[in-house]
């Protein structure tokens, strides 16, 4: 049976699997900090030497901002698009780590065998699911099951600047039947998932001022208006008391969920106590009428992600600060349009500054919301041959992430996206102790390799 | 005449006293960085040799931080306890200085001559305008023409830690008749202000906590609250749309000013406009129906300081933080209570968080208004004293800037305090390029022989 072998081979193969992976989580790739560039360059660099490891004829692509690394294997059977990044969140606060972010380990903890590292999940424990199976499948037939085009980013952590116009220009390289990518989570502990709905992302920075220079609080305070009030006015005000958004317009085109969706999504069984009590909260905090589910995957909302002003040292100054900002960012669903809702947010902001204050507003990307069609049979496929490798039968469900790259290969390269992923809720992505179960690991690359044959088949 | 003779001497002696406030200058006595403890000390030493050399008792007394300097000359007329501070503040930015800020020069301006140094106005120039006062009524006249108790602190510029035990432990020995506090400006250009009005401070800390940890705002944005949200609602809560403070209670105890000092502050043709627009501001921000420098002199005040929470770094991170803090202060006027404030300001807080967030305050200081008796026959001889020495007759002013000394010298040593001071509000203390008018320095010192003669008189 070819896919047992290639199973076996996973299984035989799973340390020097692990020793590869640590080598690239050694790599701190944060692609938002400029001081990292040469280390993004030096992640690409080694994914590009292992998949030619792997026989694929595969380079690193010169961008504006971070390369893309681009690799082409297998002569015959479906033409297939895999997408991962190889860039990593920024580690602060690192005095939260109880390690160094990038000298990833094996930790045993109560629930089994983790990988600990910035960047263990999102993305590359995720990514080299994919890149491992290839290697057994490689390692055991001498050549791959489907023509695949590897594809990995390394600016999805900071906007993707470069990702549509590298599209755009490598339109014929990049064309395949499907896309896959490996980004996402199982539901709960070990129902693997197949995202059919994502949320879009629109990210604003707000900059407000008002003196032109910090100033005395006790000789000016009073008369001068101080821009963290006026920011705090603008930020307090897009909500209101029963947890909706009051950017005018905001809820055009967003739809309701079919009923036929919301009750398999409420066959799932999803516990919103357990999922909120696991980071220390019990009360939804969303829109009243909607339930927490609901509200990820199929309900848009706005989030301040990060804000400052005056003095934030240590003990006390009594400043009244030029400036203060903040980092907001709108979740989209349907087909709420961002460019709409940025020139509605920005009139708003603009509308509550008081006299003395400016605002200015700096865009941090603008991405629709994006529904698969699972009318494909490559779906029911991969659900098949996910459902054979885990517990639990795979589900098609919701994310409340945004992953612009499936909008964008639908819209500049006309394909659907299937996103397979073997995240868990505990993996701390973006936070501190980051972290990738040993269990995802493993059943991930297993899971590929059932996937790859049931799409050959 | 008595003040004829040593009027001149003055004049004549500037050049003397010049090189002396150039050689303490030199001290780099910054009293909040730990490293420059032993400058500090030196210039303790330099001062109670100087005191010495003018036939003063003096010497360094060592406190748990920086010492104090005391110093008991004349034998007899009234009992006057004058105090400065020998510190400074930090230099940073040192590349905004236009000169090295320890290496003092007389620079030729458009205004006139100026000191340049860190501490030329605060609080070297403007204590030593008294030292060279006592130095040219001794060499005129072989005696002082009051008993004097010489009180130089080291830590003003660090939250003078050691000052209050220092007051309790030598209540005898720093008894007298009135305090004279040179640490204050001229009212605009040319003229000499008297501070009867000081605001109180309270400082508070607040820091909401959300999530147990940071999330991803994809994962959980929606259900989770945010902090940053709930910070922003208790900020934007505490004033009204009229730039009233919300804090119940909080006007407890703020008077009315008295009509009589109403038309008096009328009188003195303060240009809100300019005050305004020399940073960049045209429309008074604070509660409507005041006058900015009522504002300033007489009426409290809330202001944010600092807020962080969240991703404050380049680029974006889509992070729900766990937790968010803002530094806030208020200035107090009158019989304002700062510790029934505090506590109604934290209730108010607390009863602002929505559930899952918590709250935590910690305490940044709390001190009363002043608000001198000038009944004293003392303010009005030093009024008109001072009237005789400048262009214009001084005036009784308010002080936005809280003083804590002042408050401290009536609540353990039973006095009121005169604060006369020569800074002019483009001395830049506290920045680079820090100044003191030549003028100032000059005058300043013959303002103090003709306020030594009023008193004695």
């Amino acid at each position: 049976m070819t896919l047992d072998a290639v199973l076996t081979r996973i299984d035989d193969d799973l340390p020097l699997a692990l020793d590869r992976l640590m080598t690239f989580l050694r790599i701190p790739s944060i692609s938002t900090d400029p001081a990292y560039a040469a280390e993004c360059a030096r992640a690409a660099d080694w994914l590009a030497e292992d998949l030619r490891g792997i026989g694929f004829d595969a380079a690193p692509r010169t961008t504006p901002g971070h390369p893309m690394v681009m690799g082409k294997g297998g002569e015959s059977g479906p033409r297939l698009l895999f997408y991962g990044h190889y860039d990593v969140q920024p580690v602060d606060p690192l005095d939260l780590w109880d390690r160094d972010p990038f000298d990833p380990a094996i930790e045993d903890t109560p629930k089994g065998k983790v990988i600990r590292a910035r960047g263990a999940c999102d993305d590359k424990g995720q990514l080299m699911t994919f890149v491992e199976a290839c290697r057994a499948w490689k390692a055991v037939h001498g050549t791959l099951p489907a023509r695949i085009t590897m594809f990995f980013e390394g600016e999805e952590e900071s906007g993707s600047p470069s990702l549509v116009p590298f599209l755009q220009e490598n339109r014929t390289e990049l064309d395949a039947d499907i896309a896959l990518i490996c980004d996402t989570g199982l539901f709960g502990e070990d129902r693997p998932a197949i995202v059919t709905m994502l949320r879009g992302l629109l990210g604003e920075e707000v900059t407000v001022t008002g003196p032109s220079k910090d100033l005395h609080s006790g000789m000016f305070g009073g008369p001068a208006m101080n821009p963290i009030r006026a920011l705090a006015r603008a930020i307090a005000a897009l909500h209101d008391d029963s947890g909706q958004v009051t950017v005018p317009g905001f809820y055009d085109g967003v739809p309701e969920l079919p009923e036929a969706v919301a009750q398999q999504w409420r066959d799932l069984g999803f516990d919103a106590g357990q999922f909120l009590g696991e980071v220390g909260l019990s009360t939804p905090a969303g829109e009243a009428d909607r339930s927490p589910l609901e509200m990820i995957w199929s309900r848009p909302t706005c989030e301040v992600n990060g804000i400052v002003g005056g003095y934030t040292g240590a003990g006390f100054k009594t400043v009244l600060p030029s400036r203060a900002s903040a980092k907001i960012s709108f979740r989209l669903v349907g087909d709420q349009d961002p460019l709409a809702i940025r020139e509605s947010f920005r009139a708003m902001v603009r509308g509550m500054m008081p006299p003395d204050c400016s605002v200015e507003f700096s865009d941090h990307g603008a991405s629709r919301a994006s529904q698969m069609s699972i009318d494909d049979p490559a779906f029911e496929k991969a659900r098949l041959a996910l459902s054979d490798e885990w517990p639990k039968q795979a589900a098609f469900v919701g994310c409340g992430g945004s992953i612009p790259v499936a909008g964008h290969f639908k819209e500049i390269l006309g394909l659907e996206s299937m996103l397979i992923g073997f995240g868990k809720d505990d993996d701390a992505i973006h936070s501190p102790n980051e972290k990738y179960d040993l269990d995802s690991f493993h059943r991930g690359i297993r899971s590929w390799a059932r996937i790859l044959a049931a799409l050959a088949d």
